[in-house]
């Protein structure tokens, strides 16, 4: 098994995933195969949507004496008539809704050996949110025991091994943990399917928080028994890899159409409100007066392609950064989901999933409702002003939001300042909170769209904000020319706003005192002919930063590097990789995960970073792709981008 | 021409619309078809799309030579081989763009007739929006002027006169009221395409809101130049029943896909997030591939996919009674369009909008954000809380918010109550503000869903409502059993909690004081034997009122409107049939718009009313399917479905 990060977006990624039946790309989609009753068989799945991955039942298989005369004989593969990765369930969840299913953990994951099942899946212990605690810790014990003894015998197969723990957020947190000291190899969070069916939503997001900040971070995560599109964004945002769907055809026989934003009864609709082949071909009288057969495939045809359109839709989010927008989109469809969304406001969940945050996106931020203030990106924005930003003295001047960028649009009420005072902080009160002028430039400040009015959450929480950024400092609202008679007339010698912009923004980028070092001689500055915006910085006549158009952060140059290496001691923005990887780095080959020692825990993905040997010999200057925590973890794909060897 | 209301929610309709060329279905696009270059025919649209109207341009083809000849030969429709309804437009729009196009405004009327359109389009004057006002005023009474003059012509032709006025609400309004008075037929709202290319929602809003308060409502309204589906839900539900679309192909010649969210680049795609035929047929890689000519024809089909599947969408949630939360769903896609919704929350545009409102619905209202407290739905229970509801004294004790039906899962706090005092009025604090006891069941309260924390702003509109409510009052907050002893013993001899129910919920129905009309006298209730809850109630032996299951309000029957109309006095309730109409009220048939005399101004779609003749004799009670406004102005349609003839 191989499994890579190669783009990512909130706590979500795409990764790629190879088994012995191909590579394939993450978040994705496995359709539930009934090997007894395949309406829509897997092939044609996968001619109509792509379909590369497929989940059966091996417990099903072994049960029916012909299923399972003709896997043992053609493999798992033959009988259902797929090339493609097969993953095979154990009969944990008929043990939930049978009880008892009289086949032995250890015998379930040998057949499924035996059958040639890609991913088999231990037979863990279903922890129902009915449970009490007591209950729940022994199914999750049982689940892990069981989950060890398989690891032993699983030779070739991928183990997939079900977090359990029920709703109990410390059973599912240590279940992970220890799941991830076994050698297993693909994590379902399971046990979830009474919460999704009575929209327990705040439980369901609980749950997965609280298995993934257990588990290892560069395995494959599956919300088991997930086929609801309407919970895939979200899921994957805080770092759910794989559905599957028996919803397809469990709603179909039910007559029931599967949309983003919930069911709906076929008998309830006038005109299908949607725009796939099969909503495209035929009317909702059409589909009604269809034989049952009919209706029933052309239904989960429907609940399929509107399925995996969503799985395309969260990744082609993930690349433009914008998933955070699709996933507050989606909560704003249903209130339970949107009451789930509460529980990622905590300082905690903030705290975790401002760790898988980029430093900056390909799009602007966008404001959907009062969860955006709450994003992760927001929360680290918040926090760097509070711990990086220097200040030039304890008065602030404060400028209303407007158009964008602040810095142009106020350039004469700056100018006006300045002349009287440049020692004093001038911001703006800006719906992202409060905005320094020097940094008005840098993501998200300025690539953000917020309606003029936000909300009265948001309202409250951006006066909170700048309350804690002015505290005991002396506030001026500038409403026109009078207030500089507000102002003390101050002068430093020299002073210079592109410095000063220069400064501040190496500051929040690579930490307090950063602008100093960098900018600790003689500095020259070349600017945009085009734009007028600052390019390139030179110290000393040495290159040591490039400002990017795009989101007004610094590409850091081989000999601004050196400096910071210098200044900022081990393990400020280290990434420092074993012995073997030094040659290649030495020819700016990029940083594989595995050759990774240690990295600085407060580096986030897309930050620049500093490749060292493990004796901190600076080696290059890179770009990181992962954290800490996954550097540390994935034994497959690129953990840092060298950009420029020293 | 023929145009009736067959459907409706917010103050969107479904409507039947009847031209020489067939009937079809409102709301609806046109897409635009240019005739010298048809890169979808409307032929392939009307199989692919199911396309039942276009718009072509009368002023491009009486300028070319070839199509014009064909065009007064054939007719527009063998021009552009099309046998269902054709708009054409006037040359209006290439005035904007070019300055002079050298045509007279008659002459371009007499061209459309004679090539055979359909709907032929006055020569208006464009108002921009960077016009003064006094710019505005002067093209706005030319364009009044012409309407006048085109509609002396018009003779078979449907004739299409655009209300223009710039941004100016005064101006939008007074050429809507005076184009109301001329013999046209279907009203574009123009003028608006600059608004819309630079995401000026706010200010099409309140073009949309003045414009359609001044138009007479029996008429189609078209949102001139509008294609983006992203604006189609909103401008449905202010009463727009037509859009065109060139956007599709606009954007496909610029490599853009439309969205219901927006518009993306190709470029910008990793992955199609769409589920209709083109992008489950194609990857975005793929459609990067092709020749110009064959993605331009993908993308163009993409953006009608996506564009008549937003319009069935709409259809869909009008029947359903959801068109709000759909409303609501697209502006928390884009900050621009929500911040918009602004307007929609002044008391004076809730009043409006009110009067489309149905009494009840088919769905359960669901929560979305801080606009929801702002529906007209909202707005009317609170205002009829204040004006109708008889409380018992002024004491009030509030159980917080609870599982519904409130009375059921607070049945034995109430007895206890009530055993106590029953000249108490028992309210329950809840997200759509205070609700007395007695009508927990009725629509919206108990058929509305709403995340237990909603946003700082409705708890603001919340508690404002419950301080109106309980002004000057003694407000008990009940915790447990202790609170009784707050309370003075007070008991009313005869007290029955069905009857004041009944009471309550008439009172709020039908006006103060119908409950003391229906009940006075000896009461008989029966119950559902299965659920236990009230279904019908007769007074004095008589069948007076049902009580539905589905929304807790009342039919009122054949002896229970005998009370009321004898003690309501004209013209509460009433609507006034003319002489023409009596005999088929009096068979029990329906009545259609075209006989009504008169209505009650406070009687609203779907409510109960009791049909009259000229001299106030009844002869029927009936469900309103217009609003008063709507019954004196449309010629065609069903005004009131009779139930029971007196």
């Amino acid at each position: 098994m191989k499994f890579e990060i190669k783009d990512r977006d909130a706590a979500g990624r795409i990764c790629k995933f190879t088994t012995k039946h191909g590579t394939i790309t993450t978040p994705n989609l496995m359709p539930v195969i009934n090997p007894n009753k395949m309406i829509i068989s897997p092939k044609e799945m996968k001619k109509l949507f792509g379909t590369e991955i497929v989940i059966t039942n091996a417990y099903i298989i072994k049960k029916d004496d012909r299923l399972k005369e003709k896997a043992l004989k053609d493999g798992v593969h033959k009988l259902i008539d797929f090339d493609g990765t097969i993953m095979t369930d154990s009969g944990t969840f008929q043990s939930y809704v049978y009880g008892d299913v009289g086949v032995e953990p250890l015998e379930i994951v040998e057949f499924q050996k035996k059958i040639g099942s890609d991913i088999g899946t231990i037979l863990d212990v279903f922890g129902k949110p009915d449970q009490t605690f007591k209950e729940s810790e022994k199914g999750m014990k049982d689940t892990l025991r069981r989950a060890k003894q398989a690891a032993e015998i699983k030779e070739e197969m991928i183990l997939s091994t079900p977090v359990q723990g029920s709703i109990y957020p410390d059973l599912r947190f240590k279940c992970a943990e220890e799941l991830s000291k076994i050698d297993g190899d693909f994590y379902p969070i399971g046990g979830v399917v009474p919460l999704m069916e009575n929209q327990r939503y705040s439980d369901l997001i609980n749950v997965i928080l609280s298995s993934k900040k257990g588990l290892d971070p560069s395995k494959p995560v599956h919300l088991f028994g997930a086929g609801h599109p309407m919970i895939f964004p979200i899921s994957v945002a805080l770092g759910c890899d794989f559905f599957d769907s028996s919803a397809y055809i469990k709603y179909a026989n039910d007559e029931r159409l599967i949309f983003t934003w919930g069911t709906e009864k076929l008998e309830d609709i006038t005109e299908l409100p949607c725009c796939c082949p099969v909503c495209s071909n035929y009317s909702a009288d059409d589909l009604k007066k269809m034989s049952k057969k009919d209706r029933t495939i052309e239904i989960a045809k429907h609940n399929l392609y509107v399925s995996f359109a969503e799985i395309k839709k969260i990744r082609n989010a993930i690349s433009q950064g914008s998933l955070w927008e699709l996933v507050e989109k989606r909560a704003n469809t249903n209130p339970y989901l949107l009451e789930a969304f509460n529980i990622l406001k905590s300082e905690e969940n903030k705290d975790w999933l401002e760790q898988f945050e980029t430093i900056s996106k390909n799009k602007a931020m966008f404001y959907t409702g009062n969860q955006t203030y709450h994003r992760p990106i927001v929360h680290r924005i918040q926090k760097r002003l509070l711990e990086r930003f220097k200040k030039s003295s304890n008065v602030y001047i404060v400028l209303p939001e407007s158009k964008k960028p602040f810095s142009t649009h106020y350039s004469h009420e700056i100018k006006q300042i300045y002349q009287k005072n440049n020692n004093v902080n001038i911001i703006v009160d800006s719906s992202l909170g409060p905005v320094p002028i020097e940094l008005d430039e840098m993501y998200p400040f300025a690539q953000s769209i917020f309606p003029s009015f936000t909300d009265e959450e948001t309202e409250r929480k951006i006066s909170i904000s700048f309350q804690n950024f002015t505290k005991n400092g002396d506030v001026i609202c500038w409403s026109d020319l009078s207030t500089l008679d507000e102002l003390d007339p101050s002068k430093e010698e020299g002073f210079n706003f592109d410095l000063r912009r220069i400064s501040a923004v190496a500051n929040i980028q690579f930490g307090s005192g950063a602008g100093k070092v960098l900018l600790g001689g003689e500095v020259k500055i070349i600017k945009s002919k085009k734009t007028g915006k600052i390019r390139n910085i030179y110290c000393n006549g040495k290159h040591v930063l490039s400002m990017r158009a795009h989101d007004g952060l610094f590409t850091l140059k081989g000999d601004g590097a050196k400096l910071l290496h210098n200044k900022f001691k081990k393990p400020l923005l280290r990434v420092a990789v074993n012995q073997d990887a030094i040659d290649f780095v030495k020819e700016g080959k990029s940083v594989f995960a595995k050759f990774v020692e240690d990295c600085d825990p407060e580096l986030r993905p897309l930050d620049e970073c500093l490749i060292v040997d493990e004796k901190d010999n600076l080696l290059a200057v890179g770009r990181c792709i992962l954290n800490r925590r996954e550097m540390l973890s994935f034994n497959y794909g690129v953990a840092v981008k060298t950009r420029e060897k020293l």
